[in-house]
């Protein structure tokens, strides 16, 4: 009953990316109802976000979510981004792998899979097609297009169904697409908690939303302040391996390896290599298709032995300590809050990332379960909150791995408290393709345990502090009930008369002033 | 500052998949130098299992892993399966999404993704081509075929650097890797226990094993039952969806939608065909690339109210619960084992799947942290090990909502416990494309649940029998101790001879019989 190897490979077959998640979707984060839906406004949401702020507009997002039946949704989703020129409209939204995001930048996306993945959960559960209006300057002239288009699986590409010009008042697109199978909820991992959370990390922009119950909520900027543009940064000596100074060899069009080393890695001056052709005795002046595997991983092997600048920072933009603080407060309303930003470190010997932290305590700080608030943690990649997978996370293991007692803290899952985590990258270390999880690398581990404990001694000061200001008041409380008993039963002993003793107890108790405990300033610790 | 569209999409790429997972390799499972490792492991092994037990040949692998240097590894990885044609050879070990598993079939892989990820990760981190032997017969002639190849990341497609006919002495595929940045550990996670938990769940597998230290392990048969091979089963009407219906009238060679559903589909008579006409008025004699979405959405609702018989479950092989047991004992050497098999259930309306779970007691069982023993969890999909994502696993979940105290485990955390569960599925849901964790359907979650609970119940019967058992022995023995003194004194104070006592007292107390105590055989319960 053998059977050979022909045989088993009669049905050998290759498929394109869309039909590989078409059959693997949960791999897009589509599983579950609540988490699907999430995930849509995730995609679009950070689309959005990167479209405008890469255009230097201040983003401003207007999202209509109608229910047609039970688990059936309109969704219409809006942006003021630059638009999409006429001609990628189709390769955004319905080919999978493709996108201009593939630089060594700072943004929320980076993977070509994001708008594609949601036009196909709509065409997998609805078999409508998706509608578009894509408002864009070509040169001076403001264009409008209104485009309906299917996926075609098969082929990984878009099929337009339909394709006109239209009147636009100003750039932007407008997206509307139909979804089955996937529930509206208010739930920690529902939709309408993105978007709150998306706030809280994106206090410079707007988002309008009509919820399924036609409500409309309306979050205005806490802050004025865009971001700065991240900038594409050359990758730093210390972060290439050998591998990837043998693909850059393969597919540059520079002529000598010393010029495509000078032009495709930051720090890299002609001392720098020079230096290098003399240390490692290799020709730089070969051609780059000449560079053999061991001459490449020696050169990376100095790389690690030389001293570099660190990596320029210009491509990390954090939110700030102020920002979080801001945004925190908006959201939170909380008692008390402490916020930081750590300077940029690397990771795998020279990505650089920055983690930032705050923590919140009471307000609306943490979750409500039942009658009881419950701590929450807040993960954010890039300022994009991740909402699954957290057990995976290394920004949950790394918070797990504090002694919360230590700050005083004995119960972490029972405070009410909100702890926000932030990493900042060109090239965050996702664990999934969902995007929803950190790779645990010792150096972030490290980053997110540093700013914790930082942001978590601040508020142990304000929690002892507190505690402090109420026994003190306590006593004042037992001074101020029983000094005028005392008083007047001397007087009565005394058989004098009972004397005038407010302004003297006044000056003797002293009342508990709470607010005006002055926490250290905080700033920047190593 | 604000900048327009098309200056934005300058940059706009597509990637091969080649090139997005070398850009995201964490995506295939390799992120951290011991991961890395196991999940080739869990790649090679598979795949050898896979086409082994698909060939009919009772599988025998032969792993050698020579350490170079510091996490410098050469990996030769040899099977006995049916080999691979000359022709796609670069094929599985080059392009990626592609392979002879995108049937509805149970098997190990599913994705088309583990053997050219190996070859990726061997190739970005070492530069060297992969060395492949190939036997397999080409009708009667065996043939051999050795090839050096490497990858072309930017054509996702094998690049051919030597090849030559070879004299081989059996079928199978011996592979060569090399690596870096990997690290070979004894740890939960290592390579190691990979190895032991795929004997566990393939008692009928061989395996060989040189450690990099040249310590020879050989795991033998713990059965010479050779699976049944699961059938490749036509989807059941419940389990497809309109979108699924309309791609396969897009790209079938039927004329007819009829011809299309009964001849793609399971359960499906022509008498049901003409029940379908006739409930929803659609002309079933179309063409199927004219059925439209709303037809194919009336088909699929009323396939939901339509009394269908269960997927056929010839497609499903479990391991068996006498085979679980074997495969536990052999390894886990435990004091108590119980063992089930659930009957076949689906999950997502139609899609077959069953659970089978096996707990263990003592002996083995259960990991050894320090001194203690910890109650360990081993989760399976289709047999294979899933080491890795555990927090967000639906079995994981499940286990979890376990209220463990009900069955006298106070404590599972802290106990010498093993627990086995295997998902056994033509399509199993992952969670992310490193295949280590179920999506929890809420199906699934019941099933692992009931399964668990049954077999918690004969560990408890077991852990009470033994308390009981203890106890009764520890009363035995004071009436042992006790009546020769009362009898000696008894006698003294009668001033008779003392009787003899022992058969009288060997009759009353009853030795505790503990290996004797029957436990209630496991039938199927529900």
């Amino acid at each position: 009953m053998e059977r050979e190897a022909a045989e088993l490979f009669e049905e050998f077959k290759e498929l394109t990316a869309s039909e590989f998640f078409r059959r693997n979707k949960q791999m897009l984060g589509f599983s579950g109802k609540i988490r699907s839906l999430t995930m849509v406004f995730h995609e679009l949401i950070t689309n959005s976000l990167d479209a405008a702020e890469e255009a230097g507009i201040q983003p401003e997002i207007t999202i209509d979510l109608k229910r047609v039946d039970k688990d059936h949704y309109i969704l219409k989703h809006t942006d003021n981004g630059p638009g999409i020129p006429k001609k990628f409209i189709t390769k955004v939204y319905c080919t999978m792998f493709a996108g201009s995001k593939f630089r060594n930048i700072q943004s929320r996306g980076q993977q070509g899979l994001g708008c594609s993945g949601c036009v196909l959960l709509s065409q997998m559960t609805t078999g409508k097609p998706a509608k578009a209006v894509s408002g864009y300057y070509e040169g001076e002239k403001l264009k409008g297009v209104e485009m309906t288009f299917k996926m075609d699986v098969k082929k990984n590409q878009g099929l337009i169904l339909d394709s006109k010009e239209v009147e636009v008042k100003n750039t932007g697109v407008s997206i509307e697409l139909h979804f089955k199978d996937v529930s509206y909820s208010l739930s920690e991992q529902g939709a309408f908690e993105y978007i709150r959370r998306t706030m809280i990390a994106n206090p410079h922009a707007k988002i309008r939303f009509r919820d399924p119950t036609g409500h409309k909520f309306i979050f205005e900027r806490a802050t004025d302040v865009i971001p700065p543009l991240p900038k594409e940064v050359l990758p730093h000596p210390r972060g290439v391996t050998a591998d990837d100074l043998i693909f850059m060899a393969k597919h540059t069009d520079k002529r000598r390896f010393r010029s495509l080393l000078t032009s495709s890695l930051s720090r890299m001056s002609t001392k720098r290599v020079n230096e290098i052709e003399e240390a490692t005795g290799i020709d730089l002046n070969k051609r780059p298709k000449d560079m053999k595997w061991e001459e490449a991983e020696k050169i990376v092997d100095l790389f690690s032995q030389m001293d570099f600048m660190a990596p320029p920072t210009s491509g990390l933009i954090p939110i700030g300590k102020d920002q979080i603080e801001k945004g925190m407060r908006e959201i939170l309303n909380p008692e008390f809050i402490s916020t930081t930003t750590r300077k940029p470190k690397t990771y795998r010997g020279g990505v650089a990332f920055v983690i930032e932290a705050g923590i919140s305590y009471g307000g609306d700080s943490g979750r409500l379960v039942g009658e009881q608030k419950k701590a929450e943690i807040m993960r954010f990649a890039n300022r994009v909150p991740l909402t699954f997978d957290q057990g995976s996370c290394a920004i949950t293991e790394a918070l797990k791995s504090i002694d919360w007692k230590r700050y005083g803290i004995r119960d972490l899952d029972n405070a009410p408290i909100t702890v926000f985590v932030n990493i900042v990258s060109t090239n965050v270390p996702y664990l999934s393709t969902g995007k929803q999880s950190i790779a645990p690398e010792a150096e972030i581990l490290h980053e997110v345990r540093q700013a914790t404990m930082k942001i978590a001694r601040s508020l142990q000061k304000y929690i002892r502090a507190k505690k402090a200001a109420k026994e003190e008041a306590l006593r004042s409380k037992i001074f101020e009930n029983l000094v005028p008993v005392i008083i007047r039963e001397a007087a009565l002993l005394a058989e004098t008369d009972v004397p005038e003793y407010d302004s003297v107890l006044a000056k003797v108790t002293r009342k508990a002033k709470f607010e005006n405990i002055e926490l250290e300033s905080e700033g920047e610790d190593e």
